[in-house]
């Protein structure tokens, strides 16, 4: 099984699917809205400076992020994807201890298992929330922790004021803080961002990707931000010269310009998102509080439910592999009103069958 | 100091060239025929499809170029271009100790310095050519070694012979033999490729591009073949999911139908490397046998060539950071008939120039 979701490739839903039928992937999180216009333009432009390598230094996108988020270019490191600067700083730190939060997103874990360092545990049962008690865990043996805001994959965010005190211990006791803020954009919460804290703090590091708010997933684009040079100039150094494609710092340039865009897919986020709160929660399906572009649930006594869908062409997120959940845990994505439309539908379908 | 050729983008040449000049950028090794009309097609056609996660297991690009190498699928591994491939080779294998041919491509060292590596060297001066006295460097102590052929920055091929017989030790020791063949394709030997050995042998790893033959260094797309499926399967883990972009996997699959274009490209380098050549020599430059799409020189007494051609718009490599070389040696890429005409022109004039 998978570790993650958007395996549209994979021979489970290729098999399961009749030719031709539409594939409905809500296994990843992705803005309904599509790639904005302007990327595509961008990458199409940009293919004849695909015959020169790219620029290691990625000069260009640095300055248009650093612009974007009123910070020095300096505090920016990016990445042929969000996943590689987990693996970047993994082996710049090699950290002997971490704090992971559970469930949480897999990649942490696997990037942590690949310089042996023992991993603990902040389990999140039965609320799935970070609450105070994290700050008892923490304490100068570990070297990083991991914290994800909204968490993936429950969407739940974590109160400001709570991020302040964990930042706060962690600069006591010399932890690296790695906040992921991939799905931020899509809450209407993004002044909850540290970044602001990030680029004067020597213990902060905040994960931002391309891949989410502007559709992208399949040109690989993230960034980071710290104000910590040491450990920026360290993960420049951890990973190879060229990790960011031409096509892809390109696209990341022209996105940084859609800023109607965003806040169309915000807004288009935030009522689908309800309205799929409520529609999941009419099949007796748990359904928590996500403020991402993702909703989680749990579906009593149902364990089988990405299997009944996948005949009808959707793919749904199994949760079974993440730390603390089992099978009856499920994560969908927010898509547009047609797409959400149509899952409410064969849900009513396949578990109606069911019980009949 | 850049440690690598091809960085356009460095305030250098922004700065020399005067805007709306040209830059002919001879630091980097492409094929003068540009990009293939089908990649450029392939790369468009599949700005829809990056709306999706690309496939963590690159299965239809592995069928590929299983097909094009008659190898099985489980023999491959697909990378954000060759340099991405040598860091997950060097975090999965975490070596204690390497031999390395001097000089050579930098990002062998720069990776194993990663992991802490004890670097040996075998110094190919003065002659620039691996020798039967190779072997002699070899034992059990070793962990894996590097080999580039032909080798960047020479050009130089080592014998098939030889590399059989050095392949034959590795076994014997017990040595990973990382055989670089990243620009084989540019000489009329590809006969001389050990991929055949690679996919049925414990110790042989191939390092293989797109960027060089097919001119997409801006796209990211590399491979490594070898038979060791414990090798294979750990490189798989030893970096991030999604690591090939599912723009480069189209132009992967669209490339690999391009066998006219290669022929093509490799008979305008054969001629243009031999013109080139005697062009070189005829300034008292020491030109060394290259049979890639590059060429390697000395010019005794003249440490300031690359500042000298700045000014014209034109970008060679200074060597002067690789082992064992000074400032005296550059390589330069086989470009179009026109470009290298230019390339001689120029040369001829900064070189008039000096002694007036």
């Amino acid at each position: 099984m998978a570790i993650h979701g958007g395996d549209i490739y994979g021979t489970d839903i290729q098999k399961t699917v009749e030719e031709g039928k539409e594939i409905l992937d809500f296994s990843a999180n992705i803005n309904p809205l599509g790639m904005p216009e302007s990327v595509r333009q961008a990458v199409m432009t940009s293919l004849s400076a695909a015959e020169h390598y790219p620029d290691p230094e990625c000069r260009k996108l640095k300055q248009a992020l650093a612009r974007r988020h009123g910070i020095k270019r300096e505090s920016l490191i990016c990445g042929n994807g969000g996943a590689e600067l987990i693996y970047r700083l993994v082996y710049a730190l090699r950290p002997k201890k971490a704090l992971l939060t559970a469930p949480t997103f897999a990649e942490y874990e696997e990037a942590l298992r690949q310089t042996d360092t023992e991993c603990i545990f902040y389990e999140m049962q039965p609320d799935l929330q970070i609450r105070e008690d994290i700050l008892d865990e923490m304490d100068s043996s570990l070297d990083v922790m991991f914290v994800c805001n909204p968490n993936n994959p429950t969407g739940i965010l974590t109160p400001r004021s709570l991020l302040d005190q964990i930042l706060k211990k962690a600069e006591v006791c010399g932890i690296l803080l790695v906040l992921d803020e991939c799905f931020l954009d899509f809450t209407d919460q993004e002044s909850q961002s540290l970044i602001p804290q990030a680029v004067k703090s020597q213990h902060l590091f905040i994960l931002k990707s391309f891949t989410k708010m502007y559709a992208i997933p399949g040109i690989r684009l993230g960034y980071g931000i710290s104000g910590n040079k040491e450990l920026i100039e360290k993960m420049e150094k951890s990973g190879p010269c060229w990790n960011v494609s031409v096509l892809a710092s390109e696209a990341g340039i022209a996105a940084l310009q859609e800023v109607e865009y965003c806040e169309q897919a915000r807004r288009l986020i935030c009522r689908e998102r309800e309205k799929l709160k409520e529609g999941l929660k009419i099949f007796g399906f748990q359904v928590w509080n996500g403020q991402a572009d993702y909703l989680f649930f749990q579906t009593p006594g149902i364990t089988d439910l990405y299997e009944r869908l996948l005949p009808y062409g959707i793919l749904i997120r199994r949760c079974s592999n993440y730390r603390g959940l089992d099978k009856t845990h499920y994560r969908i994505a927010v898509k547009s009103p047609e797409a959400n439309e149509k899952l409410l539908e064969v849900l009513r379908k396949v578990l109606t069958e069911s019980y009949s």
